[in-house]
């Protein structure tokens, strides 16, 4: 694949930079932005100009229907930096395709490929400095789109914003992670936005991850709400189960989000002879398997963490401690993983695409 | 119920009032509003000084939480205006507590009841000429809280913004309102953010009433997501059903919001000696009762809307067509609780509250 360039672009660029003042080796995921963002603005059904320009706060209406109504979507990808200074994405067509899938589930206009693309590959040209080299380094990138129509009346806008921003960061997920199977709370409905990266999706998982939290959990595995018996995924990654030397993760559907690297995962996995299926697995299941040791593993799966192994899992206020292994598979995918989106590994899938 | 007077509060009047520009008697509901606004911000922990200021668009960060985790709630309430030039708000004690519990359930900080309340009271006492007498006329509340907190990582916000903006309203729906009973898409899930009023329920829905706009249906009726067999309510209005002479509507439960229309229709018609169930209705009693002729009346019941009668509802492709009653109890009820609301019957149930 090859990235257009948009030629139909304003750009504005930042009299000076703040990149001196970044210290890249202590970075919190997600608060540190880069010096330009991508504006597009979407009124009498079309979409105008995109704009590049100093990043800044931007002006919007009390009324916008994003704050009222939640109309907003997001995506998460990630640029890396080879070792001669070239600039890579990861996959970045699936990325697109699924916010216009987003799009269309949130009743907001579709955004055309060279405004999210060739607009992206624009902006990461002049953020190039950016995007540090050395593995675990990347420049995480958010495309996001806003409802800025005014009117407190719950329908869809007429007026839309469309916007990327820049932020360096380092791995998402620090530490031991330990995680709460869902037994009440859930993140999606049948018929619901579930598989849309909508943005209330989100929130809806702050209040019940905050109790998991101070039960001494990272994280909440969710489960499906009509039965609480099936497991979904993590709050922003899917899930992988090893039982023996199987690797269970839920089939995509309405309720969860078809992650990008979870798909790469199974690629990877099927190309490695390891054993990948693509089913429910049942909480009664996952129980029984840590009671007779063929629970080898769990690891969440997503852009931001990558590959994120889980230490142990609580369900109706049973602890199961996962084994530490010698030949995790996690930490095998996840080297493998890293390898190819760092351009470290030959990329015989075809999945790195050049700025 | 008395409103007590916010005294720590600063504010800024506009130089002048866009008041008579407005073309009361042609209203879109929600486009027009008042000249102030409220705006109160959270921050190290807090609540600060609220401000009553010029309505005007803000400032806010293109990483503000609310844009990409949908972390925003608001409320919906009306002051009306009787023939002494007072000016009444309608339980409004009912939407602040709602407010925060929706705001516990969105991981928000609670607004205190003197900035909700009675920062409510200093803008109305402000703005009381933008509230017209007369049947049908009211002037819209929209309380609202976003999470103006940066940072793309999910989790909740440090900084939160509580505002309220004020809309000149008539009557919300117009004309004759068909439905289409949900059979795939849904509303709210289980141990979801449903009960909540909550920004991100609201663009959830947008798709599916579009998708059944096209097909002639204003509303969609929300069934359990599980099973889609139970009724459940509308996008911003609780659902009543006539059987006979018997009003059902569902349970309030986590995936229903708790409608102040909807308690007070219940105690009005207990007062009027209608009977009156809190149950589920199936979708099949529905179409069983419309067969035979002794479904009666459905109705929504909401702020906006007051009481919306429903003409028609369709399921899985079979339309059926209410009957025009003469005795119609959406009428006798729309009326008594619109008079309450106006001041135009006595309030024997203390509803009314007096800037
Ligand atoms: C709910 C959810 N599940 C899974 C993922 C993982 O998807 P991806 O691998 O495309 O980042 C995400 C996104 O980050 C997510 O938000
Ligand atoms: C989902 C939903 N149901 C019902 C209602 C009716 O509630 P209320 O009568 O308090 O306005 C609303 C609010 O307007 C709502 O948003």
């Amino acid at each position: 694949m090859e990235l257009k360039t948009l030629e139909e672009i304003d750009i504005q660029l930042a009299p000076t930079s703040k990149i001196n003042e970044v210290d890249f080796d202590n970075l919190t995921f997600g608060t540190t932005f880069t010096d330009h963002m991508l504006v597009c603005d979407f009124a009498d059904g079309e979409w105008k100009k995109p704009v590049i320009q100093p990043y800044a706060p931007m002006t919007i209406d009390p009324s916008a229907k994003v704050f009222h109504y939640g109309q907003a979507i997001f995506e998460g990808m990630k640029a890396y930096k080879d070792a001669n200074d070239a600039v890579w994405l990861f996959r970045p067509d699936q990325n697109y395709e699924r916010f216009n899938k987003s799009a269309v589930r949130m009743a907001m206009p579709e955004v055309p490929e060279e405004v999210f693309l060739g607009g992206l590959k624009r902006l990461l040209e002049i953020e190039k400095d950016w995007v540090k080299k050395g593995l675990g380094n990347s420049l995480y990138i958010r495309p996001f789109m806003i409802a800025t129509g005014p009117g407190v009346i719950a329908a869809p806008a007429k007026f839309y914003r469309f916007m990327i921003i820049l932020s360096p960061a380092k791995a998402y997920y620090s530490g031991e992670v330990k995680v709460l199977i869902a037994e009440h709370y859930s993140r999606a409905a049948n018929g619901g936005i579930g598989a849309a990266k909508a943005a209330g999706n989100y929130a809806a998982q702050f209040y019940p991850t905050q109790l998991a939290n101070e039960q001494g959990f990272q994280q909440v595995i969710w489960t499906d709400d009509a039965t609480h018996t099936k497991l979904e995924e993590a709050g922003t990654m899917n899930v992988f189960i090893r039982i023996n030397d199987t690797l269970y993760t839920a089939p995509t559907s309405e309720r969860i989000l078809d992650g990008v690297t979870r798909k790469s995962v199974i690629e990877l996995a099927k190309r490695e002879n390891i054993a990948v299926e693509e089913r429910s697995v049942l909480v009664t299941e996952l129980v029984e398997a840590a009671k007779n040791d063929s629970l080898k593993e769990i690891f969440g799966a997503g852009t931001a963490a990558v590959i994120n192994p889980i230490a142990g899992f609580s369900y109706k206020g049973d602890y199961f401690e996962l084994p530490k292994l010698a030949d995790s598979i996690a930490v095998e995918i996840k080297t493998k993983l890293t390898n190819i989106q760092n351009k470290l590994a030959e990329d015989t899938f075809g999945w790195t695409v050049k700025i």
